[in-house]
């Protein structure tokens, strides 16, 4: 069977570590189809919207989509719903990619590259697990008003609305559940129930669907004692699950204890397992197109595009494998470069990659 | 002119490390005037509820509130509105203590606590201007609904309301450049404008409030790359401005990195300068009573209530010199305790800071 991908390299370095991870995945003798198609600023440009109906369609109709990185300053001014990364947002909410799975490992070879010490972070692997598509990211209303009553009334107003709904909690947990169950057996659930309703809601919801994990021990934190824990003792975490918002901050956080965020990838789900992948890093347009980014985050989204959206768990692990052998051989990109270990250019590492397949 | 002040020693530690607080102030040889009341988990036992009137009148009338920490597990399961943490969200909303200053600052002495490298956040200074009285900590309608369209209609949905008025916003812009300009003239403006409507509105309005500040630069960060940025180079830092939950996430997680929350002090600021003054850290039930808290923190929030509130920045200089002073003694508490300096109590480190004044 044939498997269809859509690939969307974007802007700054999206596509020379996009090109990487395209090779990589060529080299592996699997039938994929791919085809590649405009998003975010490089979308703009071309058809005046960052997520074109064709580049939608695309995306809609493939299994996975591989995604590089959008944004970059020069869109900065435009009126919101035309900036890049409106186009991560749409796909999210067009393609119902709730779950979102993003790991926090530091490679043993890389301990060095954390600000934190290395008793702290050695052997740091933990995964966050945030809600994608519903919270205040999507909330209705949302807007600039009148202020109709108190101390500012008569004066603008900014405002959102966040909520949550039985279900989306109640299926966000289950991967939260599920995920632990296949690692250390811990789900954190991290929220702001002391403060607020949509935060009790969800809390009630993940202690319910707890019952039926009698395997994994659920604890629950307030997301501003999680941004300390992940601080002070990271390696107490196996999994984290939380909200849009608190996901995305927490999630941010974790990647950075390990200084190395060039190396981590990213999928976001559907409940058909339909999923996005693509590196936890952004676009970094002051490197783009130098032959300088770090390939290996998009090579290791390839490969969960392989676990999760293609079944193909042995391919998966056959690249994770030749990404581990060419930080055994010492080969670093200029983000993750120290003293004595030997420095290569994103199509070099590319190429060590392919070889230690 | 004597100075009224309210004293709210709270929950578990809080008792003992105010009375540290209250001697040191004490012993200043001011006319201060003191009363004490109950708050917390302490006055729902009493009073049945967690900020009585009487207690919430006596901050009314006093120039500032000595506050040392609220809540316990046994409280967790009342209904949210009894909780103790209820308390501070009162008072904060009654006394219109918009502006939160939380400074992270890492004493040279207690380098080795953080769990950062030494080089990452030795000398770190850095100042959280958080907004407290609004944003979606107080925002209405929240609660819980029946769903009325879209793909989960007829479920229950938790829900809040997150907004900023131009005010609100205004008010904490200029406290934030205030503080920069007596600092090092570095602003830098948290918020998530490329998703929240309530973030763009923040960030247009800070936009405009720099005009009257050409001397300090401002720049303006996502929440997300602020919580990475914090781990990978928090001393880049100067002042960060952001709204009540932002501002929530990162000081706690700023106060982490110095690894020495137990000397973290804290202000909260009205229009006049009434002011509620607490340690960072929480109450601590665990040790609560047995003499091992550090107070540090508390001492050094009554040396803020001098600056801030009672416009006696002298004797706020002369508590904290005090406080440098035992940190060179080698006096720590267990919670800064390492090898070769030497271990006191509580209420031995509130002797040697009277000692030492
Ligand atoms: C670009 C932005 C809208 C996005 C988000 O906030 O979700 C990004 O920060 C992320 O985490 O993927
Ligand atoms: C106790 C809680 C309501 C409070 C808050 O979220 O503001 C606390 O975390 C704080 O930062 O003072």
């Amino acid at each position: 069977m044939s498997h269809k991908i859509a690939v969307l390299p974007g802007d700054g370095i999206g596509p020379e570590i996009v090109e990487q991870a395209q090779r990589v995945l060529g080299a592996l003798g699997m039938d994929l189809e791919t085809q590649t198609a405009a998003v975010g600023g490089a979308a703009f440009d071309e058809f005046e919207h960052p997520l074109p109906p064709a580049t939608l369609e695309l995306a809609k109709n493939s299994s996975a989509v591989l995604f590089g990185a959008v944004g970059d300053w020069k869109y900065d001014s435009l009126p919101r719903e035309f900036r890049p990364e409106q186009a991560i947002l749409g796909l999210r909410k067009a393609l119902g990619l709730f779950a979102n799975l993003r790991p926090a490992i530091l490679y043993p070879q890389l301990a060095n590259a954390s600000s934190l010490k290395p008793e702290v972070v050695s052997g740091l692997d933990i995964l966050i697990v945030r809600e994608l598509t519903g919270d205040i990211y999507f909330g209705q209303p949302r807007g600039v008003r009148d202020v109709a009553e108190g101390p500012f009334k008569g004066e603008h107003q900014g405002f959102d609305t966040m909520h949550y709904a039985d279900t989306e909690v109640r299926r966000i947990a289950r991967v939260g559940f599920e995920a632990a169950r296949k690692r250390g057996h811990k789900l954190c659930s991290v929220d702001k129930s002391n403060v607020l309703e949509t935060s009790q809601f969800w809390r009630d919801i993940v202690t319910e669907v707890a019952r039926d994990y009698p395997d994994v021990q659920l604890s629950h934190m307030y997301v501003d004692n999680a941004a300390m824990q992940l601080v002070r003792a990271p390696k107490e975490f196996d999994v984290i699950v939380t909200g849009n918002l608190f996901g995305d901050i927490l999630s941010d956080e974790a990647a950075m204890l390990t200084g190395s965020i060039g190396m981590l990838p990213s999928a976001s789900l559907n409940a058909s397992n339909q999923g996005l992948y693509e590196p936890s890093h952004g676009s970094a347009p002051d490197i783009a197109g130098k032959n300088l980014a770090n390939p290996l985050a998009t090579i290791l989204s390839a490969a969960m595009m392989l676990r999760y959206s293609l079944d193909a768990d042995a391919q998966a692990k056959r690249i994770e494998a030749a990404v581990q052998s060419v930080l055994e051989q010492g080969l670093r990109t200029t983000d993750i470069y120290e003293e004595g270990s030997h420095k290569v250019s994103t199509s070099e590492m590319g190429d060590a990659v392919l070889k230690a397949l």
